[in-house]
């Protein structure tokens, strides 16, 4: 059976099979080796995946030790951090529970499956100008439900929980911000990925994930590839 | 367990979590409802397919019915039909043969889940001209190693089997060649697709899959979604 990776989080992770989405990339840089398995969830916040997290998970869902994936991407915090007294208030997370929350997402994981490298990825920068031009929830007051700051103080929280349980991550609020122009060249609509962005999750990813070994030249291609099939004597590689 | 639907074939497949590419669109398109499965084998005849089918889909691999997917694409034929006296002649499958092995390929899969669809895809046009600047073989005789005259044959000899055994299929090769331009609009080497020719054959998929009920209005969403989530009571939704 071919290994998987399991992508988790919230809409940033739902859209990453569409164009140019970081997913989809790592699925293509993967394939024939690795199974990049898609769970999404638009809207959702750290309080909701704990909630949701033995359904996504099904502990009977494969044939125990053979099921554990390689790895998990939890990229949670996007919604935790929108402002609590403003029109997206309901997806709100209180930081402190956000950084529990994660705690639990990861032991959730490392009691689940103890070999599996569980990668934790901030949420991005937001550019407040683009929220007020694509909001989920018309504001009524006129000012955006997320801050870049807000957005900063999740993103910390998030790289303290991780160096607290061990586990790699990626910063990206700091990443996406070395640049100049990141809230038009890598967001959307102030949130959301453009192609570039997309890019650089996958890149960031593909690195991480390196670094703890979980990278092409240690997987096995599952079958022969065309390169190594001899024109001369072609069923010989089936044998 | 989310239902799969297995994508089987050669780099068309392979290449169909690539930028744009077809598979990652089928991906996005069923995002919450079905995993979309990569097994594409660059290079790859419908002779070398049948070796390898059991390591492909093991029979131990599932837990019995649970494993069953909803369907597969079964998408050869471009190899097949590499001219036997050319400089692909090693991919070379004769005709007869093609369609004999489609039949086995479509009985396997049939034996193996019974209540899966098979849904066949017929190989591409090829553009000459192209296959001639982009071989993967360089043609020591300045001729190129695929026509889209053989590629043809194949087409009508997939569309016969799929008939024959009562299976839907995608007359690709058919499809492309309604459009003006459809040998660089399509095809960014003459065979491989650019991001038009993903479109159509994601959109050629997702109608066939439609036609047998495997569309997104009979799937039902794992959990809740964010627009049914009550802003007042968010946790309600995940009692």
């Amino acid at each position: 059976m071919r290994p998987k990776i399991y992508l988790f989080g919230d809409s940033i992770t739902e859209e990453s099979f569409g164009d140019s989405g970081w997913g989809a990339t790592l699925a293509h840089h993967f394939s024939r080796t690795v199974d990049v398995v898609l769970r999404g969830y638009s809207g959702y916040n750290t309080r909701w995946a704990l909630k949701v997290f033995e359904r996504v998970f099904p502990p009977d869902a494969g044939a125990g030790e053979g099921d554990e994936p390689l790895a998990a991407t939890v990229f949670f915090g996007a919604n935790d951090a929108c402002l609590p007294d403003r029109c997206s208030a309901f997806q709100h997370v209180p930081l402190d529970e956000y950084k529990q929350n994660l705690r639990s997402l990861v032991s959730a994981f490392q009691k689940r499956w103890p070999n599996a490298l569980v990668l934790l990825i901030t949420p991005p920068p937001i550019d407040e100008v683009a929220r007020l031009k694509f909001p989920y929830v018309e504001s009524p007051d006129g000012l955006p439900e997320r801050t870049n700051k807000a957005a900063g103080a999740y993103a910390e929280a998030c790289v303290i929980v991780a160096k607290e349980c061990g586990v790699p991550y990626v910063n990206l609020w700091t990443k996406m911000q070395e640049f100049p122009n990141w809230e038009t060249a890598y967001l959307s609509d102030g949130l959301h990925l453009t192609p570039a962005g997309n890019r650089i999750v996958f890149e960031e990813v593909v690195i991480k994930l390196k670094d703890s070994g979980l990278c092409l030249e240690n997987f096995s291609v599952d079958l022969p590839l065309i390169s190594e099939i001899d024109p001369n004597d072609p069923l010989k590689a089936f044998e």
